[in-house]
């Protein structure tokens, strides 16, 4: 047998056309297949429609060695899968007699009568292997069409999983290519999407000449830009060293602006570098309303190095609780770096620590001013008696002014740390 | 101009045939489509890959009158979008001069030049229309195929989110069908999935009657159950109306257990009853380390309502911030609801407000005890001198037992003011 070495995906169900599902089977069997070396040349999603069906099914095998249907296995009118294959490979579907037997069987034991419309599940193309559920009525299919499969896999996640897991372990195994795809995620902030790209051009190059080659998609979201790297070798050791070569390459080209070198969230990598130098820190936060300290608390084990945080949301409490001067927020108004200063010195006394960060800014969409627009934010970091502070403006919406200043206040602290 | 009767997607990017990535777009588009009276026959989900993505375009185009394309407009040699519109149309990309000046602008409003890669996003096939882009760098496109559409739509949402919404109040208006599907969101919170659904069954079986029927399907996530209902008529108003007589149902049975009738979040539900009552709070959180005060201030003209809050970690800060006696703290553990009342009734003494919200749990993974298991949080609400406690237990990783808590806390506050 030929090894299978592209494989696509279909997920069937008419609720996956409406705007409230989103399918995730995908990602569980795209993990699967991709451990087994299996890239996706690409995934659709059909309503319950055998016409509809049959044409994507005939799209996929004219791209993929494996075509992998999930959903549409029931008992009822609209699940059409098992017909819809029957139509593409011209093949009569016929009553699979263990299948009849066995679903009566579980009728049985609840002592039921199965309905007649059951036995649909057990119609089963010519030629088609039968997968077992342990965990509902609907069995999946095997299908060999000359070099290549289409795998049949039951909707509900729960029946659809154990069925995947021992796939991968058995038949899918058998067929794979013995080639495993490796992936690494680096994560850069500092620049923009097409800053990273333009630098890490000249990479690109060089890694699609490397043996096994070193493929990049550059991902970038809020405040951040992602790198996916990924290798296929025989062996995943080589793959991941391909990769960690590449990843030394990525780091010597931006510098700091590599803050995880493996996908972890900024907070994660922050987290882990104050426990290094074994620093606390404590936060005041206006205009990120809380949103700094809920990032450092989101990692486990924060405790040892988040010791309070103050939302100073009102002027009063600024000055009650951070002791920043009336006159000074008077002076330069409570958006401005002096009181950024204030706020990250305050919040650093009051709590004995070692860090005080202070953030204040116009989230919006209320409060600009032609001077103080929507979205000026100043940050301050104060380390001992050391401050830096800086003056960023953020667009977009007000949660996203919030996030980009939480990303902005976390990483002039994660480059304070590195220079230390 | 004929109508547009059907519709298909694309959404485009390697890192969306990943295990990592889940397309989310497709769902705002489904819903604008939807509304307009255009269902989805279909799909896709395709890679960087000019020769797939053609390849797919043209199945969908045998299959929707409208095709749309999300994703893969960006200025990198990975965006092939343009590319490979044009191989299917079979017509020559050229430079459009307005995109280009409008992007030479838009790096020099930022005082940098704009790198010589980016002019690929002013490449255009014949005949397209461009579709300005307020957010980012990649206009949309609206291409016509005889009596067929092709629309691209950049990937990042917040870039697509607002060409969206302008296409459906124009060019996409105009070749609708003339029926409107219309949705409502009803959100419950204090009951489970199953629990929701069993009260609104007889709803159900009524609604199905209606002339014109109001379909319904039920939604769970964290710490909350949507109830998503739908009618499609000629006339929005009547859909409209018909959906209305359903959410009065619904509010019905359910009563305070539905805290939105048009899909807010909790937090803008809350604001809104905080502001009608004239009244403002403080929070005193620890296992939630800001979230809920975050959550508070991601709605705009929060600052009216929020006062201050404290996050107060260490149990050192409880004492002198908040005033919680050390030996309280001793006697009952900091998680508990002697503690938790404490906070409440420290952070609405010390910020000199009518509410004041106490949180302090346990949110793992370590801190657990036989007594106090992960997910274990203590609640308090103070109004004035009246303090409502409560202890619950959330199941889950710690960003879901933070996020719980939260909710839990500020629904409890919710209930409260409507008592008022």
């Amino acid at each position: 047998m030929s090894a299978l070495a592209s494989a696509a995906i279909v997920a069937i169900g008419s609720e996956l056309l409406t705007p409230l599902r989103v399918d995730t089977n995908s990602l569980v069997i795209t993990e699967a297949l991709n451990r087994l070396g299996l890239p996706l040349v690409g995934k659709a999603v059909v309503g319950d429609d055998r016409q509809a069906l049959a044409h994507t099914l005939r799209h996929f095998l004219q791209q993929a060695d494996l075509v992998v249907c999930c959903g549409g296995l029931g008992p009822t009118d609209d699940d059409v899968t098992r017909e819809a294959v029957a139509d593409v490979l011209e093949r009569p579907l016929r009553e699979d007699a263990g299948i009849a037997q066995r679903l009566r069987e579980r009728w049985a034991a609840r002592g039921e009568t199965m309905p007649e419309i059951n036995r649909r599940q057990a119609m089963v193309p010519e030629g088609a292997v039968v997968l077992a559920n342990d965990r509902g009525t609907a069995p999946g299919l095997w299908i060999d069409i000359g070099r290549q499969v289409v795998v049949l896999l039951p909707g509900p996640p729960r029946e659809m999983r154990p069925m995947l897991d021992r796939l991968a372990g058995e038949r899918l195994a058998a067929r794979a290519t013995g080639l495993s795809l490796v992936r690494r995620i680096v994560r850069v902030t500092g620049r923009t999407e097409s800053q990273t790209e333009e630098s890490m051009q000249p990479c690109y190059r060089t890694w699609s000449g490397w043996q096994p080659p070193v493929w990049a998609t550059i991902l970038a979201s809020l405040g951040q830009v992602d790198l996916h790297l990924s290798a296929t070798a025989p062996r995943a050791t080589d793959a991941e060293a391909v990769l960690a070569q590449a990843v030394d390459d990525v780091v010597a080209v931006l510098g700091s602006d590599v803050y995880s070198i493996d996908g972890q969230a900024l907070e994660v990598e922050l987290g882990a570098l104050l426990v290094r130098r074994g620093l606390r820190v404590a936060v005041a936060e206006s205009c990120t309303g809380g949103l700094i300290t809920s990032r450092l608390t989101d990692v486990p084990g924060s405790s040892r190095y988040v010791e309070r945080s103050i939302v100073s949301y009102s002027n009063l409490s600024k000055t009650e609780l951070l002791g920043v001067p009336e006159r000074l927020i008077r002076a330069e108004g409570a958006v401005s770096e002096a009181v950024a200063r204030a706020m990250a010195e305050g919040v650093r006394r009051c709590a004995g620590v070692e860090i005080g960060i202070g953030v204040t800014g116009v989230a919006g969409p209320d409060g600009g001013t032609p001077d103080k627009p929507v979205g000026t934010v100043a940050i301050a970091v104060a380390l001992g008696d050391d401050v830096q502070v800086a003056t960023r403006r953020f667009l977009g919406e007000r949660d996203m002014v919030k996030f980009q200043a939480s990303q902005a206040a976390l990483d002039m602290l994660r480059r304070r740390l590195l220079e230390m």
